[in-house]
């Protein structure tokens, strides 16, 4: 019972962690950059108007830039895959010894002669589309795509990172004065972050805490620098 | 001769595609983002030094957002890894008959039967040490992480996209009227992006033409939605 329970967790473990790391990707962007440009602008003493206005661009910006960026990251390991795999294909018919070779190399690594792969080598011999899977996987590491995963991740991503910018820009639409807005802005986010570090270390096994207080932390770093650049160059 | 090229070529796209994907996740993002920031400010119609404040703090707080969560992301990685092959190494000895039936299932996906295993297994049953390393790779598909990495990710994603940020921004430094710094800036940008796509696409071996094409037209979209939702906010 006890190991079919491990592996269940295991595999939920890998579906799971693609979308997973997208989330986090967008999430982590999107509470940190904009909470910091918003803070940077109240050092300038801008009107609460312009915070918004570049927030919201911001915003906009970073959302479709990582979300397209993504898209296109994940569109290029599926190209990547697929020319590897015809690459594969060629060699095995055409250098066949070479390849071969690669295989006992393989489990050279773990101490295996070739006695020991001569049946992994005849089976193979026979079938070149499993060859071509195994070389994939364990010469290449690479994993076969999933379908649809380039759009998926790219709503994914974007779409965090407009929830996560909205949290700390949300106190500036509402609140007309800078300081106020900063303040509430400042509560808002360092709780978002504390939570979202919260949950990111329990999904990925991690201590719960320590990501919390690595996640504020982060977000804090970031933003204080901001205020100082923005104060020091407002003020030269 | 051909065939030890082409490892060569193999073992060196596989090392560095750690740092070229770090410094095209840090420079995309760094000479889109801020650009467009800048856009939809010129949209407002502010001061061109608003301009530089939010850019600046934008970079400052881009960079350390990336650049802190490049390095988290790496160290995660790193734990995950730890984690996982201290359970691999009690799951061989507790659950020895298990994970002697993993390895037959793996090899079973590629149409081989026990007895072909049974090589294998002998030699595992008295190296635990190979088994794990064996399991990390090809039942979980983790690689050894490499030492240095996190820190090395986190400044070279910084770097990019400090680098990145810095060719928006420029004009708006050195040009006080906001419409000459945004057509500078749009020039500037434009050709950043379409050599930084170009680039990318002859080191991850698709076409550098298609691949400029797609990163300018990123650039554009982030660039155009800013621009209007921050011209729609100032104008409401």
């Amino acid at each position: 019972m006890s190991v079919t329970h491990c592996h269940t967790h295991k595999e939920r473990h890998f579906a799971a962690s693609d979308t997973v790391r997208d989330l986090v990707l967008g999430m982590a962007d999107g509470l940190t950059v904009p909470f910091a440009l918003a803070a940077g602008l109240s050092a300038a003493n801008v009107a609460s108007r312009v915070v918004v206005v570049a927030g919201v661009a911001e915003i906009a910006a970073g959302a479709i830039a990582m979300g397209l960026g993504g898209y296109l990251a994940a569109r290029g390991e599926i190209d990547h895959y697929h020319s590897e795999r015809s690459r594969e294909f060629r060699e095995i018919r055409d250098l066949q010894r070479e390849e071969e070779r690669e295989i006992v190399d393989i489990f050279k690594g773990y101490g295996l002669d070739r006695t020991a792969c001569e049946p992994i080598l005849a089976h193979f011999r026979k079938d070149h589309e499993a060859w071509v899977d195994f070389m994939m996987r364990f010469e290449l590491g690479l994993e076969t795509p999933q379908p649809g995963r380039a759009l998926r991740s790219a709503l994914t991503i974007g779409g965090a990172y407009i929830v996560g910018g909205l949290v700390p820009l949300a106190p500036y639409m509402l609140i007309d004065r800078l300081q106020p807005a900063l303040s509430v802005s400042m509560v808002c986010t360092g709780l978002a972050l504390a939570l979202f570090g919260a949950a990111k270390g329990r999904f990925t096994g991690v201590s719960a805490w320590r990501n919390a207080v690595q996640t504020v932390l982060i977000g804090g770093l970031a933003s204080a620098t901001a205020f100082l650049l923005a104060h020091w160059i407002s003020a030269a």
